[in-house]
């Protein structure tokens, strides 16, 4: 089945918010089988929806509708929906039923002042939304369905698979299987040129080849329904007998972080780090994955050069020495980690995110790394291009490369 | 002048990547007094990339186009565009030389067997591209221009900026003002309701009012041409006397983390955190902030028990009393990250993420923080839903609002 996903809003349009919803849906749609082939984002105004409704509606048999759907006099999707599809707003019970039981959720009296979330256009079916207040809507023709959700991502996710997934789901739906070739510190270019010539020929056998480019390093994906767990293994067995074997560091989509905790588990191996420039960004990383308090000891932030004496133990000769963002500053760093977290490899970073507080001799993006474990410590010196943002993104990839590395061999 | 947003790559309609680049355009476009009012995201395919320009062209003057025209088999935007506009792939010299210096930027040698970037469509001209190798196509006749960028988005940014801003901002632009009412801690349908019912009409006298639901609370956006800062200090006076007022924590687009950095810099006031469930997600947030380092110290982040003891320095005895997730601990966290980073005030973060872990004295959500300055110490407890990365949010955003409280005072 084809579908489709509109988002409205005005906010998204003036760069106000980030979508986030489109990759939510588009994981929900691969997930069942469902083929999302557009998404079109317009303003506020009857006159784009009636437009997009019928562009969508010509390449697809479903429209997933993100937003609109709040109290306030911006929130229209109702009511260009009743428009599109010519039926009056009425007052619906199982919408009074539904929003008197979201408003009890949150301990709160719904009462038909506070808004209209009971009138909803005839023929709709009203959605229960775990998560918030407002109900979604779904219609349902012989060509097309339309089902309106919240924009908020929290109220739209769990709509998609609490309230969407059961009406849309009971079809014989073929799902895409995939292969990803997970790869770090090779161009793009260098893989599919001199490398590999014939890889993307040899992948297209098998099915849908695609490069993307992630900050991290190129992951090739091949899709198609006909993949199976032979085809899977045949690709594997050729690639880890290919020049590109060193280069690729997963064939699944377990993120980095989570590959990390994982071996760290498997191994019995406490980690820490110690991070300057890095900001805490790489301990938030490693928080977002649940269960990660089992081996994850903490990271000392230290920004100042004072924190890294007296929380980590850096030396005061060393930083005068070498200053702050140096190998020694780094090793000392881990080391100091090591001791404090009682961890078994401690991870240190110590850089220059910019975009001020760079030098010639020490130019923004230089980063300077270190890992430690009870008995050695190794550093290393990087240099990288980007934005402040950038800069701490890549400076953590490349550090949590260097932790997964030192795990495989702990 | 009307522009649009098409977007190609099946990676994003699988959900295998995040679309940053709408948002980026549309912040440009915002900045340039151009109206973004349509994108379209659309797979790797001619027949999709002919309707969908179709479809822009009719509702705009000009589109954007992002991806896909890197150097693999599956980046076919230059040939779709060439078939477009019925128009050969043909040599261009000044695309040749764009593509030598793009590789010499990045201390590589350009050769033809590498790629075609220097084959473009008749009629098309090449456009320079800061942040990577390919360069970006600008096409335009009488009613139409079509400016296809990389959709690498560090590449689409920077060449949006370098290389399309000069095509277009020739023209005589309007920019839409902005006024922006941030609030806290009030649900919309309370401020709309009975707190100010006439406040949307009100707002509307001024220009497009939008009201956008954020995890931290409400924004009440206001928009016009005509918006002028008389206008502005009208609304703020009106505001600053209504009941809304305690709510409101700021009228500009400064981030939290922002404000709060500048509020500490102008008070001369350091500031250090201590972070259990927050995982160093808050000193993440304070280290994107350039120049944070003048101020911010650091980030205690203690996920172990014995890193709290160790680091912290909190006492073994609280946390058998108490338990990690209290407020006596949290106190003793902020304390203790005073005294080890040597700063003025001290946030700390004890609570529980989830999903994982929680209890029904101490359920999934629950979050105890205190404050610490050198005089006196404060403790909070606060109740959130959400998933793990969603908590972790809030429970900083929370944390981070009763940093700005101290500061104001402080």
């Amino acid at each position: 089945m084809i579908v489709s996903l509109l988002i409205i809003g005005d906010e998204l349009l003036n760069g106000r918010i980030k979508d986030l919803n489109t990759q939510v849906a588009a994981q929900f749609c691969d997930r069942l089988g469902l083929s999302l082939n557009h998404t079109i984002t317009i303003r506020d105004d009857k006159e784009a929806f009636n437009q997009a409704v019928d562009f969508l509606g010509a390449h697809s048999q479903g429209i997933l509708i993100s937003g609109g759907l709040g109290p306030t006099e911006d929130d229209i999707t109702k009511t260009m929906l009743a428009s599109y599809i010519r039926q009056p707003l009425i007052e619906n019970d199982l919408a009074r039923d539904l929003v008197a039981n979201h408003y009890r959720a949150f301990d709160k009296e719904w009462t038909p002042n506070l808004n209209h979330y009971h009138m909803i256009p005839r023929g709709v079916t009203p959605l229960h939304n775990p998560e918030g207040l407002a109900p979604g809507l779904f219609f349902k023709n012989e060509s097309l369905w339309l089902a309106a959700l919240p924009g908020v991502p929290r109220e739209f996710k769990a709509m998609l698979e609490q309230s969407i997934g059961p009406q849309i789901s009971d079809q014989n739906l073929i799902k895409t299987q995939q292969l990803s070739i997970r790869t770090f510190g090779i161009p793009e270019e260098k893989i599919f040129g001199h490398l590999m010539p014939n890889l993307w020929g040899y992948l297209a056998q098998f099915g849908k080849v695609s490069s993307l480019p992630q900050i991290r390093g190129i992951d090739i994906l091949v899709r198609s329904p006909q993949l199976g767990p032979s085809q899977i293994n045949e690709i594997k067995n050729f690639l880890n007998n290919s020049p590109l074997a060193e280069f690729i560091w997963s064939f699944d989509d377990t993120s980095l972080v989570q590959a990390i905790i994982e071996l760290a588990k498997e191994k019995s191996c406490l980690i820490s780090l110690a991070e300057s420039c890095t900001g805490g960004l790489t301990a938030s990383r490693m928080t977002d994955i649940s269960g990660c308090s089992s081996i994850f000891m903490g990271s000392a932030v230290t920004y100042s050069n004072e924190s890294k004496q007296e929380i980590l133990g850096v030396k005061e000769s060393t930083l005068l020495q070498w200053g702050a963002v140096s190998e020694e500053v780094a090793r000392e760093m881990a080391q100091g980690s090591l001791k404090k977290y009682q961890s078994n490899i401690a991870l240190s970073f110590t850089g220059i995110a910019g975009p001020g507080g760079g030098s010639i001799k020490k130019p923004v993006g230089m980063v300077c790394m270190a890992v430690a474990t009870e008995k050695k410590v190794k550093s290393h010196t990087y240099y990288f291009r980007g934005t402040r943002e950038q800069l701490k993104w890549r400076f953590s990839e490349q550090g949590l490369f260097l932790l997964l590395n030192e795990l495989k061999n702990y």
